[in-house]
C-alpha cells in the first residue's frame, strides 16, 4: 500500500490578516491512491498549551481532499487557533499521502510556500 | 538506475486567475539522467469525481522537461480543470526525478512554491 | 521515538530590510512530539569564517516551538549574523522533526518559503 | 560521514528580468559538515540540447557555499542560460547536503521558494 499513516508538519501558522481577494489560510492536502477511505486524525501542537486533539477529516479512496485549516472545526466545534505557532499530527487509518501549504496574503500580493510532511510510519 | 518510477503530488492547483505578463501555472519537472527515454503517464485526482489517467508526456534521455499542466491534453484533447483541487501521479516507464511547482499571480505580483514530490518506488 | 537528533539546513539567510508591518525573518521549526523536553543546540556555519556553536533553544514535550532567528542570541550575547549567508547544524537531546521557514519583505510584499530540513540521524 | 555525494534538482530555471533592486537568481546552496574540502562538478540539463558538464564550484570544510548560479561560469566561460528550463545535478568529492533556491522579481515585489535537493548517493 502506498504512502504512510503519520505524517508530522513543524511550521503551522493561521495568518490573522488578509488583503484582497485571497484569504490567508492553510491546507493540508491529503492524497488516497488506495481503494479504502482514509479517516484521518489531525492533532495540534502549542508553544505554550496542551495539544488539541479532536479534529477529523476524511479523504474517500482513489481521492485527494484539501482540508483548509480556517475552516476546520473539532468534535467540540472549536477552530484551530489563528495567529499563534502551531505544528500538525496527521494520523490515518489507512496509507496517504500529505503535503502541507500555506498562502499569506498579510501584505499586498500573496506569498505561498508548500513542503511534503515528514513521513514517520 | 537513479530516480524511482512513480512519484506523488498530493497539492494540485491551477489558478484560474493571472495579473501581469506572468500566466499563473503549475509544471510537473522531470528529469531523466539515464540513457533510456521516458514514457509518462500523469493520473489527476480529484476531491469529488474520477480520476483522469488519460494524459501522457515523455522525457528524452539524459534531458529534462518541465511539463506545464496548463498546456497539457489528455488522449481526448481533455485540459487539467482549472481552479479545482487536485492531486497527481507520474508514472515513467524509466526511473526519473520529479518536482512540482506553482507560479500564482492570483494578486499583484507573483507567488512561487515547489517540492520534490514523494517517491513510491 | 518518533523523528531525528540532528537536521541540516544549507541555505540559511537573515535579509537586513523589511517592508511594511512584517519584519523579515527565519524560524527553525522544531516539534517534539515525545514525552522527554528537547535541550537543542544550533551551530551557525558561513562561507568565509568559523562556525558559532554557542546556540540554545528547547522545545518542551509535547510542544512545538518556532525558534526566531532574527531574536536568537548565543551564551556570549551574539545575534546571527545580519546579512550574510549561512547554513545551521540543529542538534536535540531528544528526537524531533524540524523545518526551516523565511518570510523575506526586502521588496513590497511578502514572500514566503519552507523545506522540511535533511535528517541526518 | 554525513550527507550524500550526488544530488538532482529538477527545476531550475534564471528568470530573465528582475524588478526593484533584488536581482532574480537561483542558488545552489552547499553545506558541508565534513573535515574536508569538497571539489563540486554542476551538470546542466536541458529540453532540447546537451547537457552543460563544465561547471565547477568549491566548499571549504566545515563551510556552507551559496553558489549564485547567474554567476557561474564554466571551464570556458559560459554561464548558464537565461530563460530556459533546465535541470541541475550536484556531484561532489566528499558528502555535502545541497538545497535550491529561487528568488524571482520578474513582477513587482519578490518570490521566493526553495526545496532539499534529491539525494542520490
Amino acid at each position: 500500500m502506498i504512502g504512510k499513516i503519520t505524517w508530522l508538519i513543524p511550521d503551522g501558522f493561521l495568518p490573522p490578516k488578509s488583503t484582497g481577494e485571497q484569504i490567508s489560510h492553510e491546507a493540508v492536502c491529503v492524497l488516497n491512491v488506495g481503494n479504502e477511505d482514509a479517516d484521518i486524525r489531525l492533532t495540534f501542537y502549542f508553544e505554550d498549551r496542551e495539544p488539541m486533539d479532536r479534529f477529523r477529516a476524511a479523504c474517500h479512496a482513489r481521492r485527494t481532499h484539501h482540508i483548509r485549516l480556517d475552516r476546520l472545526k473539532d468534535s467540540e466545534g472549536n477552530p484551530v487557533p489563528i495567529g499563534v505557532p502551531y505544528a500538525i499530527e496527521v494520523a490515518s487509518s489507512v496509507p496517504i499521502i500529505v503535503q502541507h501549504s500555506r498562502l499569506d496574503t498579510t501584505q499586498e500580493a500573496l506569498a505561498l510556500f508548500t513542503t511534503m510532511a515528514y513521513p514517520v510510519e
